[in-house]
């Protein structure tokens, strides 16, 4: 891993007010990395405020530094730091951005444009890892709820410990947290395994409808809107029920069928590896990356089957 | 982490010929330590049997060297290997167990009663992290396949780096498994993520009949005789579908019902630690621990209910 340049170290260390910036709807990597920097800063004795869009995460909440963010704001800071967030728009920021002497800009995003005026953006598991590395070169202590935070965010971006964007480093950074906290099973089982009631239910209702299109390795579920309106009351459904049929043996392509009106859908679409679907979401005026999209859809069913076996056949025999 | 004993050091390289015996159904530790020690032991050309029980889960079915399971064994070895067994009695072995000079007992199991001539055992997260520290005091290269017997071994015994076993020196080791190989993102799915298509099933008919008891934190889930023909076959639930209840948030207590005959049920129970269910197996004729228990159990489930909601009661109020 790259040192932290010095340039990073000095500018949290010779400055007093922060304000910390993390992108809209938050996840696990944006708060626990808010966080850890937060209370890490806090500990330098330098004033330190949150701006972070709101609800959080019910499995969140335990954190006690959430009871700091979104206090009353001062006009003017010496640094705003960006966390977790690859553009500027993407961040979530006040209507009017207080001043500041400098934006630091910290990130793990591939696409990061580097739009700080001070930018350390490597490609890791999670922020939370450069957080970690940062709060190291600072000589702060990590107390269990920054280890707490830390871990968050690393278990949380990287699938507990699943994804391709865990490294060695990843571990490393992980087995040091155990020697704050020697136990993170109670947490990870929050993170990961727990579901309230209504959650399992959709599930439920999700696992129930899947199907396997005949001869193409294509998954299709459909939550109809009476199964919404039951257990979900909002659209937001974890990519936990968009990857059931990715984890089902041998599916390549998954679409999840959320139905918002009678008849209308709104379609999460996943792919394995090479297999490319955006294109398929920008006909429809969505949008997305090559193995996650998403587009609304109103009509027949049978249509779009054939068209994602379309696109699977095609893309099968580049691939061969 | 101890150092491995210079005696057990010894004991592998001084000595030419070596026989592998793991637990009944072995699991992914059981197989992973199995073919990590045996493939390291080759590299010093040593000669390595497997007697292993059958048959072995699909999901462990990558690993190449399963090839050389169950050869023909001969009379006499120099060594037997005893790996991730606590008792002999536990380990799967021949009807006339070949002769050994000695046997040598490597295991992370609390319970391991030291029955070898040799042993080494330490509570890790997995028998494969005592297998590592192993290879490298013998100063074996750690190949491909070797790497990935290892993180199977650790990843599945730690339920993915989620259960209360991993301590720092897993994280650690692990971290030394990335630098052998980059990306185990494939395998992980392969191990935890994926269901075929009738276990998928499975876990969603049982999320459909999944039930809070009123005004208790009891989950009960029934998969009937129907059911179980359609996507079972066998009575081999896998544990995923028992936790289901647990990892709903706030339940205490799990009940899930296989109706392996008409009106006749097969019954897993689950507890979350300090409550103890073991006495209600006893009680059936069934038996298990304290957390996890099984009993066979025929008549009115709402009795059953009623006998759960009381067993939460009274030790409720012995918690409290």
């Amino acid at each position: 891993m790259k040192k932290i340049p010095e340039r990073i170290i000095e500018c949290l260390n010779d400055n007093q007010s922060f304000l910390i910036l993390v992108h809209q709807k938050p996840d696990g990597d944006a708060i626990g990395s808010a966080i850890a920097l937060g209370k890490g800063l806090k500990q330098l004795n330098k004033s330190v405020d949150y701006y972070i869009d709101l609800p959080i995460e019910e499995k969140l909440l335990f954190l006690p530094e959430i009871k700091c963010f979104n206090q009353s704001l001062k006009e003017k800071y010496d640094i705003i730091v960006l966390l977790d967030c690859s553009t500027m728009e993407f961040a979530f920021q006040p209507e009017v951005l207080p001043e500041a002497k400098l934006t630091l800009v910290i990130d793990h995003h591939k696409s990061n444009v580097c739009y700080g005026d001070l930018n350390f953006v490597e490609i890791t598991g999670a922020t939370a890892e450069i957080v970690f590395r940062i709060i190291k070169a600072l000589n702060i202590k990590i107390d269990t709820e920054m280890a707490d935070a830390l871990f968050t965010g690393i278990s949380t971006d990287t699938g507990s410990f699943q994804f391709s964007n865990v490294t060695a480093d990843t571990h490393k950074i992980v087995s040091e947290l155990y020697l704050i906290k020697s136990n993170y099973a109670h947490l990870s089982r929050l993170l990961h395994g727990e579901k309230n009631y209504n959650q399992m239910k959709m599930t439920g209702a999700a696992i129930h409808s899947l199907e396997i299109i005949k001869d193409a390795p294509i998954a299709m579920m459909i939550l109809d809107h009476q199964t919404i309106k039951d257990f979900g009351g909002t659209l937001n459904i974890s990519d936990d029920v968009a990857n059931i049929g990715q984890n089902t043996s041998g599916v390549i392509i998954t679409a999840l069928l959320k139905e918002v009106n009678t008849g209308e859908y709104r379609v999460s679409i996943r792919a394995k590896a090479p297999f490319d679907i955006h294109e398929i979401a920008l006909k429809y005026g969505g949008g997305g990356h090559e193995r996650a999209a998403g587009f609304t859809f109103k009509g027949d069913i049978n249509l779009l089957k054939k068209e994602l076996q379309d696109i699977y056949e095609a893309q099968r025999d580049t691939h061969v």
